[in-house]
């Protein structure tokens, strides 16, 4: 069962410091066919329906060029998570395990992070497979998938770096 | 050349609207060799340095079991960069492309995100390869590699659908 906010057996929450270190600003808006947390993915796969995700004003002309890439990495906020558990029970048994060993979105910031295919382009909007957010979900970020780019900028002395 | 934050020949800096739609909590801070940005590496690398992670109070029980991922997904915050830039000149000549079609650490919402692997856990601490950032660089969350990672929690009609 999706979690409805509630504390399961064995969780534990904690007193979490006030979210105010860093502040988010929504660049657009995930669209996808879930609009219950009982139907959503738990994992976004590539052969999943094709979800439109649309970019708000005035981030639309950061898009330039993001169709050479035919895979993206996509952040998202979890805006409907809870973010004070640091053991969790996903399968509600009463076995806990750390957040950071999960990709559950109750997290301290619910940062939710997939690899998508890029099917089109239409002038603001991206067409992808891949997602498993809610529709309506804020989009934060957009980004080349880290294994298709290769750093324009001149490369600098830690590039060459091991240990 | 590290951007100084200034603006280039040919980048375009937008109004960005103020960073207030969602709120961030650092829950840690990375330690690395580079205390410089024109030392720091443009993009890390799995035979790199060894750099340290440390989780803050009270997030640290929330590390149980992260000992049984290989990889983890590390999300930081690039506290150093500027954010109203939408197209950019990574090699300063002239020549533009989108925000979004780049890794660059200037961007709405400056989050960077690496996959490492885990060296070894010492207590709160987590010591691992392949980080990029600057030391003294806050945490904002560590998941395990998704291709290391099966859900735990039941799967939900989502996760069967295919279009």
């Amino acid at each position: 069962m999706v979690r409805r906010n509630e504390i399961r057996e064995g969780e534990k929450a904690v007193a979490a410091p006030p979210p105010s270190d860093g502040g988010l600003v929504f660049i657009g808006m995930v669209h996808t066919p879930w609009t219950s947390r009982m139907m959503t993915p738990r994992q976004g796969r590539m052969d999943g329906p094709v979800c439109r995700i649309d970019i708000f004003d005035p981030w639309q002309e950061a898009l330039s060029g993001i169709e050479a890439f035919e895979r993206l990495e996509v952040l998202y906020w979890l805006h409907r998570s809870r973010r004070d558990l640091v053991l969790q029970s996903p399968a509600s048994d009463g076995s806990v395990r750390g957040t950071f060993a999960l990709r559950s979105p109750v997290r301290p910031n619910p940062i939710g992070t997939s690899i998508v295919t890029l099917v089109r382009r239409d002038n603001t909007s991206l067409f992808v497979r891949g997602l498993d957010c809610l529709d309506g979900t804020p989009l934060l970020d957009l980004k080349p998938d880290r294994a298709l780019f290769t750093p324009i900028a001149p490369p600098q002395p830690g590039d060459f770096e091991t240990e």
